[in-house]
């Protein structure tokens, strides 16, 4: 795990060398723009679809979401899929229930999309334009670079859509270099830090807007390495109703990045603090979150679109170092296999 | 907090008696049928919205979805509004953020739809069409006849959008006297079982379709009353990570019922107690999951989009019996107000 988290920089160099592809596919989108973007995947490739929301809605300004798979899987719902681009996010390509919505929704008239580590797969074989990832072979369960490589593909392919491929493709070549040197300064801290929280058993993670993404992402490594029930919220899902379960042995994690939903998030560390609970600030804008008892700054991305691919690092090295302060295995976690093929 | 859950068979039989306001309004848009559906809201709210997109899709087959307050408001994202039909759903009426995006999305020309309580609110003098909520003033911070009146007017409007609403309005009449007889059975064995989670202090909720919505608003009482970490997640989400978090201290309640979900909730039953977790079996399908430590059978609903109605019950009525059960006042949970003003 954490060789793949340190290989995130040359991940996404390698993607950025595809550039030319990308830009082709996001090109054809913007010169028929769909009625509706539908993002379809599960676990790390969900969290991507949340940052695909706002990358659509940010850039070209177009209507996307997570699409529900049981509704048109299961319940068979006569849904309307003209007009619709369906993105399927799925690292091996073979995840069961992401590849039969992409064949329903084919069927059903949508023009389809894979983004996938796997050229050769069923999904990839499946659909009219595929998004090569180029991160390279995973083998931790827990996945890291697939997820800042989806993100990276996601911004290049909404910057295309938008006329503005070129400004995303140079921010990205920028933020390799920010990965890096993150990782770099933030991996002994964190190893550090996270002996500390060997007996917590939960978290939330507050994140919101596009951050929202880092904080179900972060949740989601946490899980699934240390075994801490964390829960991802936005700053005012927190306000309504789980504040009151906050108490001084429950960390609540902040991801403060500069940008319109800061002072959201800002009250939403306020009012943690004043039930006693103990605040993590993670992001370039943590120095703005008030009596932080750890901090984890990360530098400012070149624009918003780009924030969550540096704001989640903290969270991959701390869900890896707590894994290994717990005495598990944060390359092979208990009880999890790379492909789920459960329905 | 006990009285309003009581009163809930007698607020569903007042919806029913504006069966015709809400008719009217299901035929215009049947008439004519938007593109997309936007459901906001906050809270249980929201937990009604994650029931809209299922219903607008089983019933007249339309895209709905749980749009970003954000990218709307605090970005400002160039959205398409055209052909959309916002749902604002807010038991006061007085929601900031679900009143700023009505406002928006009117100005950029959606057709507007508010389902509150309150006739005379912002949102309700803001709006189109007002869907009268009828559950009458509610006290209790944490919402439940609020809830269930929600699920019941976007049952009749969805039915009546599909050409369906009287089918709908006679399961409907059914359903109450379902609740009245649920709630009456299971008031005081859920009391008795409460006791026993006094020390539990997270929790994850399994539903999956339709009743993910029925997880959502039962992990959110939780969170109010209880201060339990509870987590409601797909039974697929359960498998792509938050699984190995479980142990024999942590209890997972399962949702079943008799639909096409049910083989997914099943699987992540048996994967629960595999790792030794407790299980809580509740819904008119519970019999079907094995192992379970506690059941908590309901009655079927007419339908599966009337499930959720009854499904939720046990949930109410386990929120409030563990609140007084840890000493808590389950009808005014301590740093919770009724309306959220913070953004």
């Amino acid at each position: 795990m954490l060789g793949e988290i340190r290989e995130q920089p040359a991940a996404i160099r390698r993607l950025l060398s595809h550039e030319k592809e990308i830009a082709r596919i996001g090109e054809r989108l913007k010169a028929d723009p769909p009625k509706t973007v539908r993002l379809v995947g599960h676990g790390t490739s969900d969290n991507a679809a949340t940052f695909g929301v706002y990358a659509f809605g940010l850039l070209p300004g177009w209507t996307a979401l997570r699409d529900s798979i049981s509704l048109n899987i299961y319940y068979d719902a006569e849904l309307d899929f003209d007009g619709s681009v369906v993105v399927g996010l799925s690292q091996s390509g073979e995840t069961p229930d992401v590849v039969e919505y992409v064949e329903r929704a084919r069927a059903r008239g949508a023009r389809t999309i894979a983004i996938t580590n796997e050229e050769n797969s069923t999904l990839a074989n499946l659909v009219d334009f595929i998004v090569p990832l180029q991160a390279g072979s995973e083998r931790a369960v827990a996945a890291t670079k697939t997820y800042v490589n989806s993100l990276a593909a996601l911004a290049l392919l909404t910057g295309y859509a938008a006329g503005r491929g070129k400004e995303i493709a140079v921010g990205l070549f920028e933020t390799a270099d920010l990965v890096e040197e993150t990782i770099t300064r933030l991996e002994q801290p964190i190893a550090t830090m996270a002996s500390d929280f060997v007996f917590v058993g939960r978290m939330f993670v507050i994140g919101r807007g596009i951050e929202l993404s880092t904080a179900r992402e972060i949740a989601l490594k946490l899980q699934e390495t240390s075994r801490v029930a964390a829960e991802a919220l936005t700053a005012t899902d927190l306000a309504h109703g789980p504040v009151v379960a906050l108490d001084a042995l429950f960390p609540v994690w902040t991801i403060a990045t500069a940008e319109a939903n800061l002072p959201a998030v800002l009250e939403a560390a306020r009012r943690v603090r004043e039930v006693g609970a103990i605040l993590i600030a993670s992001g370039a804008a943590e120095k703005q979150i008030e009596g932080a008892f750890y901090r984890l700054p990360t530098p400012a991305a070149p624009s918003v679109v780009l924030s969550p691919i540096v704001s989640v690092l903290p969270g991959q090295l701390f869900a890896r170092a707590l894994s290994l302060a717990k005495g598990y295995d944060p390359d092979s976690p208990t009880g999890l296999s790379k492909i789920t093929r459960v329905p």
